[in-house]
């Protein structure tokens, strides 16, 4: 089998992976996944998106939710509520367990990639799971409704209800690496982009010194699964970010914006009008269904991704 | 009302306050409370004795366990376990919303005092709620077995069933007293020090600068209420302890020990017989019924203090 490494934000990347894992061996399969959404919260490390991949993967997630366990309870919250604390962002009890954890493990000088293993080992996870810097890096969003803000307060506290004329991510220049992330994206045969949102998901794992530039190096063994199907993500602010920072929210606006890393884009078939223009970029397109609404169809576009050549230059 | 000062470590001095605010007005009674206990775990700030307070006067506290919170459930520590974390000291789910809360303040800048009588607002408590101290102050016990270690370590970890041959109060000598505990100190007709551990939960509260000068200028107005009865430790290990640091367990013990700070003694009927041996040592004995197994019991012992003299110099 190849290896396959999948560059990773939350929910989207867990869903595919959720179809990866039926088709690819765990020691060949390695998820990247941004730490941009890390937040400290009442002196706890929380990290969304390595969580949701773990929760998702084990078949932990809430399915309503789609973050967080099922058959969560919120004890905590509530007694936060009571004494009028700041309970804008949700942590169920059994979730605090987990952020416990990686906390008093972060606190004894163990590395975010030690425990994220750890944990993705106590949930039977099989693969890889990576996350992209063992630094600190966090995305800030920039609105003129609140000034600078972290990107949990944007997404969740403001439910990315505000309009942001900019995004960075402090502390990526100065990140390196996490142990294995270069090896993977040097050795896997695909490196697959997940649907996530190439604003606030997929750009902060790009930030990280030596991201970029292997990509752009093995451009051609890059696809890119677009996360705007007709115009729309399917969950979250991609579409309105994509807009309000200088791109289209459309297939081809995603093959605009990893026109330089990706040589293949997925779109689904609801966009089959935009190939062309994907294709005008410089980017192959491959169609087909990519709404994983069931681990079936998670399980079929994994298959579809596997089988794209990508060995040979970009089409024409 | 004359003002009333309790000095407090957690469960006996809970229980006596439990008695105190049926008969004195909340604005005339303040509760000066241990921080030796604190402790930092899994990135929060555990303040066991204020909350074991809190949650006692506030009607709330387990009756069964004397600590945390009646109804409490343990999904965040069942998670802790699920990962192979430190989970020998248990935070229920709702009592982690107390820590939670705590710890955010904490980091944004507020004092353990401004947080402290939050929380106790909260839960609607009436009197002052006064930390020592709003500086570091760690009771580390030195032991044969485990070398230093944290106060908690040594009697949550190791149930308390290891010698000790030594105790100190880490930052203790550079702290300050946290504002407002010197003014009732200095102000309130009597100063009663709990039914608490002499060595590890009174002490801390004497080794903060001022304190100790402070008790033994006003000498006369302070009482003591012994946490011996029969020889032994209702609960906990002071009865172990004052024998391990070169004292002696008992009613008479006790007074030795406070001999410079408390001008009275309040023992326990079975301990009627040490009456002569407290008074040579220069303390004046009060016997009654100490074992404060119902509020009404907490309450007829309230009663018996304030009804005590001490306005005059001790017995003969």
């Amino acid at each position: 089998m190849t290896k396959t490494a999948v560059i990773c934000g939350g929910v989207g990347a867990a869903r595919l992976l959720s179809g990866l894992v039926q088709v690819v061996p765990g020691r060949d399969l390695a998820a990247i996944v941004n730490v941009g959404d890390d937040v400290e919260l009442h002196g706890l490390h929380v990290s969304p998106d390595l969580d949701t991949i773990t929760y998702t993967l084990a078949g932990a997630v809430s399915e309503e939710r789609g973050w967080g366990l099922e058959g969560e309870t919120w004890k905590a919250m509530e007694m936060l509520g009571r004494y009028g604390g700041d309970d804008w962002f949700s942590l169920g009890d059994q979730d605090l367990g987990t952020h416990l954890y990686r906390t008093q493990r972060l606190q004894n000088g163990d590395s975010l990639s030690v425990v994220s293993a750890a944990i993705a080992t106590a949930w039977g996870l099989e693969f890889s799971l990576l996350p992209v810097t063992n630094d600190r890096l966090r995305t800030v969003m920039t609105t003129d409704q609140h000034g600078d803000i972290g990107f949990q307060e944007y997404f969740v506290r403001h439910a990315h209800d505000v309009a942001a004329t900019a995004v960075r991510f402090e502390g990526a220049p100065t990140s390196q690496p996490a142990p294995g992330v270069l090896d993977w994206l040097e050795n896997a045969e695909r490196i697959i982009i997940a649907p996530s949102n190439p604003v606030v998901s997929v750009d902060p794992v790009l930030a990280v010194p030596g991201v970029r530039d292997l990509l752009q190096r093995r451009r051609r063994q890059v696809i890119a699964v677009s996360p705007i199907i007709g115009g729309k993500a399917l969950k979250g602010p991609a579409d309105r970010l994509m807009k309000e920072l200088g791109g289209t929210a459309s297939s081809a606006g995603v093959a605009s914006w990893y026109q330089e890393v990706a040589g293949t884009l997925v779109l689904d078939t609801i966009d089959a009008d935009d190939a062309a223009a994907v294709e005008a970029l410089g980017v192959r397109p491959a169609i087909t269904d990519t709404i994983m609404s069931t681990v079936e169809r998670s399980s079929a576009l994994a298959d579809f991704i596997l089988a794209l050549p990508c060995s040979e230059e970009a089409a024409s």
